[in-house]
């Protein structure tokens, strides 16, 4: 497996992929790889002929306060885990190499990113989404995988895709959690063991709801109110969102119909957990 | 020469250009083609095996009160124009086709886009960056052809290039000019007789401070204060500004010095006509 560092060994690697015609996957990671993103990647392993993963803590996606300095960081392990599953390059630019003096070009979906995450995260879908557009020109991929874990993030990218007419197919990966629901995730490292085991009321409440709304509910509001039942009996657990929302346009729904997001963030001590559901009601 | 309306007819039929490894060479416009645009053809021509134009008024980079329901279209004359410098294809999508229903991703291009133009106009670069994208996005030319009277908005496109690491080479192509100087705009048929007259301001004024500078001036504000001075002098005048920036950052500069333009914007009546000098000094 090969380690990338800079951008013209990048665009080098790829362009004579290109030039043997084979389809190029691609996975953008944040490193610090666990299961959820490992699942990406043996996707991409099964349609592509080259696997390409990238591992860029990408710092414009951070928020003042956030912990863009603390995000776990591990080359060495991550590419032994990448290796693992079949990875042919990793792409592990440094920060100056993206983000050179004078850099000043941002892309932006507007109206998708004013919810959720968007909505508690200023800027950070912005930073997520000019990432992504960098990388896509860089390695030209044709077809990237994200996984549902981020449901908002990979709206957004298949937002931004399609508008911007960009020439890559988005593949969606459903969430890989842990043997007793805890959605996969770098953060969970940071959970103490007590804020471990109370984070499972993540996924058991968004299972209650997603129970609920087979059995006949469609009125957003009982389903979120059970939901916030359920957390709210976790001592250390401390609501960010619960939302229930278009799945295309991330619009808040009072009715379930269609396409619908079941979304949470939830803080244990200084740890925030995502988690959701897509239904199909 | 093909007229392509659709995002799929066009995408297909540079597929089959670069299948067969023809450098494409494209060159974005809002039509009604004058000499200005044929330059930015013929140099594609020279270049290039395939030449593709786009022909579109971009509703997104016109603001409120501006000249986007008025702005001249003529697609047959258009046609004919660019057949005759060898154009093999015109790409002149609808306005649904670009900006569909749930239409959300801008590319914006900060700090250069706070001179000159873009003080004037918020929103335009805006505008003008995300059709770009888009267009790059689309037809995937190896070289893209942009002419030098709109220096800041080729100045921004060469820097959302090289930050979003897009795969196409900016061509900059030197003003074309009437025989008396004035230099090539669709708008100039909005001018009325008196008005074309008094125009000629603009480029005897660069002219005059291009002079000033070879001759040692290095103060922006003498220069400046020159053309202010001359297009005072035509009373049909309304200047919008005269500016000499950095012509990488657009920033204004007190001293010349390295690459500097001296750029000015000037109402006649309606008509907002723009033009500019680029020194290295």
């Amino acid at each position: 497996m090969k380690i990338i560092k800079t951008l013209s060994e990048m665009k080098s690697y790829t362009a004579e992929k290109r030039r043997e015609h084979q389809t190029i996957g691609f996975v953008p990671t944040m490193g610090y790889l666990h299961q959820g993103h490992l699942a990406l990647m043996q996707a991409a392993r099964k349609d592509c002929a080259v696997v390409i993963a990238s591992i860029f803590v990408n710092p414009i996606q951070f928020g003042i306060g956030e912990d863009y300095e603390e995000y776990p960081r591990d080359l060495t392990r991550d590419g032994a885990l990448a290796e693992s599953v079949g990875v042919d390059a990793i792409f592990a630019p440094s920060v100056g190499e993206m983000y050179p003096k004078g850099y000043h070009t941002f892309v932006h979906v507007e109206s998708l990113t004013d919810y959720l995450c968007g909505a508690s995260r200023p800027g950070h879908f912005r930073g997520v989404t000019t990432v992504v557009a960098k990388l896509f020109n860089i390695i030209q991929p044709d077809l990237a995988y994200f996984g549902q874990k981020d449901a908002q993030q990979v709206t957004v990218i298949e937002r931004m895709v399609e508008d911007l007419n960009m020439n890559v197919k988005i593949v969606r990966v459903p969430i890989v959690r842990e043997e007793d629901g805890l959605a996969m995730s770098s953060r969970n490292v940071y959970l103490n063991p007590e804020e471990r085991k109370q984070a499972l009321v993540l996924s058991r409440s968004l299972a209650e709801a997603k129970s609920l709304v087979e059995k006949g509910e469609r009125d957003a509001k009982v389903a979120k109110d059970r939901i916030r039942d359920m957390i709210s009996q976790a001592p250390l657990a401390r609501i960010d969102y619960i939302e229930i929302v278009d799945g295309r346009t991330m619009e808040p729904v009072e009715i379930l119909r269609g396409k619908v997001l079941i979304a949470l963030a939830v803080k244990f001590g200084k740890t925030r957990l995502i988690d959701n559901v897509l239904l199909e009601v």
